[in-house]
């Protein structure tokens, strides 16, 4: 059995003179970043930054690229017409690999922000769009997507690398989406419950939802958050468990194409 | 004699519902073209679209990057740190290749665009700064400035290969930069001594100022424009003009590499 | 009978270099303007050229919010939170009224603008939050909203002086509202067929649908276009025909204090 | 004499997801509030919010307009034409008074922003500009202008009530100008030196240089900051200090009018 898995986080959404997360502590932790492309936070210096500081923590570096909207932080729905995504899309991901080349280093892995990524997780046509300008800009890119969600399916149509993901601190439903913030017992702030939630699915191949449904799915890479040090320590300690437990915790390509 | 010239022109200046310039006319006429990348002008979709239409006319791309400043179209000086001005071009720069990647194409040239070629047309520390940027995305990239322009050394500088332009309907001064606007016969209208001037400087390897006085200089483009119908109509009488003297009008890669 | 009207259109929707619309032409026949205020066109400076052209033609000052889409023009639906609505839009009332107030004017309407509009036209929560909006920055702003719709209905609940407004050419549904763009006869073209769809709602106080319903109206505006020359002709050749059947028309505040 | 003297500084810097400041603690010791207005900071969530509260602390609003420059918080100079400036400004100080007004308040004073203060304190005909807007949206409006600058002189040549302000915490050289960040001794980090040197500025009716020059001026504010905690603390102490020599800490609008 192949115990290797991924842990990505969001990173580098800093923008100007405003700061957020805790980027440096959490590049110790993760091995892949999900780097803001300057539409919902990151300008080009934070980008470039952040890029670098990657590297040199050995972290493989991914596109988050979102809805144009600094204000909303990329977490406001928008409909746009398919073009219009793509090509948006597009452009983030080039602008993000044109300051990784400038470093060195190349994007390897996409997935989108915010509002983006909840609604092409629900919605197939949406995903498309998605996948296809993934695909447009470089059909190796690897599309890191929810377990089970519409845009993990479109990415396999698309004939693209997929990723599956879960979320370490979010319990889940019996469709194998989110329990929405708010509800009781949605987000996971117990860091010794957030270990056993992610070991429990690891160890089941599954998503095993709120309610205890198991809902067998593909686990490349679990998210973790970095918006605070707490965060940070509950990332760190679920990374403690899993290596405690036998897994490998290595970078997006790495699993793919070790 | 290497007869080989090559012609540019800013292309992809639409914005969302606005449009601007005679693109498709332009097309025909031109071999390079200097895309605008979001910054001043260009949203995602015209980028697009602009490469597209490029790539369909066997016209190179240029990238076209600019102060973020669609109010000012860039033409507004602005005053930047060079890890600013760095980043700046290089996340642009990139958007651009992206969307050259996912049509099939290359970037295979940079100009700076407005307040920003201004400023680095005459500040030796700016430019280098913009050098620095292309050379880290690319350092294969072609830098198009005007010709003894401290854009030029700056790039000769970083080791760039760098493609010297002049204006086809600009008269310049004795120290080779450009006559101010407003100043009298700073732009040339008349589409016959639009083409003079072109020809005499090319025949002389040299700029000629408004008072005759000569300037060796390495021509390698000509940049015309396409903002109006009659401007479009005196770039093609150059071409024709250029063709009947037994120049070949190539693009830029061509031209570096050929 | 009161045979009082207005007649009202979008302008001011240049932005920086671009330019839109046939503003000077219109300003000789609308009554009232709806101006941008620069979040989905609009910028600072157009908005002032616009509002003094307005005031030299004696036509009345709106304000025309929109969602922060300069690339959609305004277009694209979002999804807020109804206090980031409500601040958003009393920001682009304050902004123009500042530079009406510069110019010796004063707002006296609003209408918000595209994808906006036309969610607050359907969604009463939505069209809530617009005329709370209103109503808090000056509860004697006249809300202009087309009849029959939840904005003008929540505009009536807030206590607005809501002026209805019908779209010269446009078809109805069944339902009050648009047929949409894209649906046989959807739009009007032919300026004598225009006259007489507006000419018919008018005498039969009513919106009259495509399949012939009427449904009665209060009709205070009728809004007309001006991107391009032909439709200024159009709604020149309205207002010369509603004034030949004895109808006055006048700027919105003349309408609802007259 | 009239011992009254007013307590500025910058709030409502904060955007979006980002929050910057110490805004609550700051509201407790300043009496006049400079508001960001969306351009460098501020989005129209913040600046409702920042004007509910400052209202509710009775704290006076002001305008804090400045460059549209979010990733450089309004700090890089840029050069527009004074019809874009005066506009510029306009807009902004418009778009918070419809704020205040939604919240029941007003906008008794404007001092523009970072690089735009910068400038204008030293470029006579931009000082003009800036003087033309304040006028031209409200000549009843505070324009608040360092002592002795090109801003105070354009205010008062405008014919507009200007008030001066001193800033606590830097240096100022023997023109009267503040002493560059990063030359020793430009910032006053120390609390009770920064007291000192304020209290020996009032009591000398003057500003006095880093090498004890004394220029005079009439001083109708002291800048502070509330970039930290412990700029907070030395604001309160300057505050307490100025009480405790019989200083009258009062707003903008009642030191004026009063």
């Amino acid at each position: 059995m192949n115990k290797t898995i991924n842990l990505n986080a969001d990173l580098g959404e800093s923008f100007g003179a405003w700061t957020m997360g805790e980027d440096e502590a959490l590049l110790q932790v993760v091995r892949s970043a999900n780097i803001a492309c300057g539409f919902h936070a990151g300008d080009p210096v934070v980008m470039r930054h952040t890029v670098r500081c990657a590297l040199a923590a050995g972290v493989s570096l991914g596109a988050h690229p979102a809805y144009p909207d600094l204000q909303g932080f990329g977490r406001r729905p928008m409909k746009m017409a398919p073009a219009e995504l793509e090509a948006m899309i597009i452009y983030q991901v080039g602008a993000l690999a044109g300051l990784a080349a400038a470093e060195g280093g190349r994007v390897t892995h996409v997935k989108p922000h915010g509002a983006l990524n909840n609604q092409a997780c629900e919605d197939a046509a949406l995903a498309d769009a998605v996948a296809r300008a993934v695909s447009a800009i470089d059909p190796q890119l690897i599309l890191l997507a929810p377990v089970l969600s519409e845009l993990y399916f479109a990415g396999q149509r698309a004939g693209l690398q997929v990723a599956g993901e879960i979320f370490a601190d979010r319990a889940y439903t019996d469709n194998a989406t989110l329990v929405p913030r708010g509800q009781p017992g949605a987000v996971i702030h117990d860091p010794e419950q957030l270990v056993s939630h992610v070991l429990r699915m690891l160890d089941a191949g599954a998503v095993v939802s709120q309610n205890g449904k198991v809902l067998p799915a593909t686990m490349d890479s679990i998210c973790v958050h970095g918006d605070t040090l707490g965060a940070v320590d509950s990332a760190r300690l679920l990374r403690t468990a899993l290596e405690a437990r036998g897994w490998t915790v290595s970078t997006l390509p790495a699993l793919r194409h070790g």
